[in-house]
C-alpha cells in the first residue's frame, strides 16, 4: 500500500508534515501503508513560509497510490489551473481507496472534479470562496467527508483528519497507539480573543 | 530579531514543523522574528520518517540568534554527544531570549548544560531516561519552563509550547492571532485506551 502527499511549491508546511508525521507512525508501529512524497517534478519544493523541502516522485515515476493526501497553501491558487496536477490527481484517485485535502487543498480536490455535491470544508478565511463554488456542501467542522473523500479546516486540523482516517482504516485502537506517540492530547487552550472573530469557522464557537 | 531551529539527521518530523508554523504565522501576521533553519552543514537533512529537507545555514554562517529551537527524533541520540552541535547550542543560547526543546531534543539541551536544576519534561516513552539524569526536574506536563528555557513533551505538544512562547514574547491577542490562523483547536478525541497505558504522561490520564 502506497500513501502519496502531493507536493508543489508554496504549500502550507503543517498541512503537509502534520498527517505526514501521523501517517509514518501509523506505517512503523502498526503496519501502516508506506508513505511518499511526490510532486510535478521532483526535486527541491520551496514551501509557504520557506521551508525548503525535496520531493521523491515526479508525476511520471510515481507507483499507483491507494491513499493521497493534497496539503493548501497559497501555491494551490496556481495548482488548481494546473491541468497536469489536475489530472495526475484526477487519475491517482480512481484506485485510492481514500481521498484527503487539508486547508485549501480543497480547491485542487474541486478543480479535479473530486468534490462536486459533497461535504466540504477549508481554511475559515476561504470558506465564502469554496461556498461561492456553489456545488459543494460546506460544513464549519474541523473536517468532514463524504464517502472516501476527506477534507479538513486549516492547517493543523489535518492532523485530525489523519488519525480519523487511520479510525476509519485501521480501527480506534491503532488510532489510539498512533495519538499517543505523536502525544496529539493539545491542551485546548484558546488564547486572546481571536477566536471571537466573526469570520471564525462554526466548531471553534 | 532571528529564530533559528536546528535541524540533524533523524530529527522528528512534527517536532520541527508544528513550531516553524507557529512561529512563520507570527512573522507574517503580528512581526514576529525572522525564521531561519541551521545544521552543521548547510543542505540536505534526512528526518526520521524519511522526509528530506534543506538547511539554509550552517554553523559558520548562521547569523547571531535571538531565540533557538531544538526538535527531537532518534537522531538526538548522536547529537547528546556531538561536540560542535553542543558548542553552537551552547555559544548561541547566551544571547537568546528563550530556548526551547520538543520531545526528546530536551537531551540536547541537558549536554549542552542548558537543563541543570530546571523542570523538564520530554517524549513519554524517554521521560524514564530524563529522570536517570538526576539533576532535572521532570514535570510530566504538556510543556514547562524554567526562566527561558522551555521543554514540550512528545511530537506535536511543540506546537502548544510554541503559542506559549509568542504569548510570553507577544502578548495572549497575539498568540490567539496565530492560533486562529493556525486552526490551533483539535477536537480532543482520544481514540481507542492507548492514552490509559500505564507509561502515558501525567497530564494524558
Amino acid at each position: 500500500m502506497n500513501f502519496g502527499f502531493l507536493l508543489f511549491h508554496d504549500l502550507e508546511e503543517l498541512d503537509f508534515v502534520g498527517p505526514w508525521e501521523i501517517m509514518n507512525v501509523w506505517r512503523i508501529y502498526a503496519n501502516g501503508p508506506n508513505c511518499l512524497t511526490v510532486s510535478e517534478k521532483k526535486g527541491e519544493i520551496v514551501c509557504a513560509k520557506g521551508l525548503k523541502l525535496i520531493a521523491e516522485y515526479s508525476f511520471e515515476d510515481c507507483p499507483a497510490l491507494d491513499y493521497l493526501l493534497i496539503p493548501g497553501g497559497k501555491g494551490r491558487k496556481q495548482e488548481m489551473h494546473n491541468q497536469t496536477l489536475l489530472n495526475f490527481v484526477k487519475n491517482q484517485s480512481k484506485n485510492c481507496k481514500q481521498i484527503a485535502s487539508v486547508c485549501t487543498g480543497a480547491f485542487i480536490l474541486h478543480s479535479a472534479g473530486l468534490l462536486q455535491n459533497k461535504l466540504a470544508t477549508t481554511h475559515w478565511s476561504s470558506l465564502e470562496e469554496l461556498r461561492a463554488l456553489k456545488d459543494v456542501n460546506v460544513e464549519e467542522k474541523r473536517f468532514v467527508r463524504t464517502g472516501n473523500v476527506w477534507t479538513a479546516a486549516g492547517i493543523s486540523a489535518g492532523i485530525d483528519m489523519a488519525l480519523a482516517i487511520i479510525a476509519e482504516e485501521a480501527g480506534e485502537e491503532t488510532a489510539g497507539q498512533v495519538q499517543l506517540y505523536a502525544e496529539y492530547y493539545p491542551d485546548n487552550k484558546r488564547y486572546g480573543s481571536a477566536h471571537k472573530n466573526e469570520k471564525a469557522p462554526a466548531y471553534v464557537k
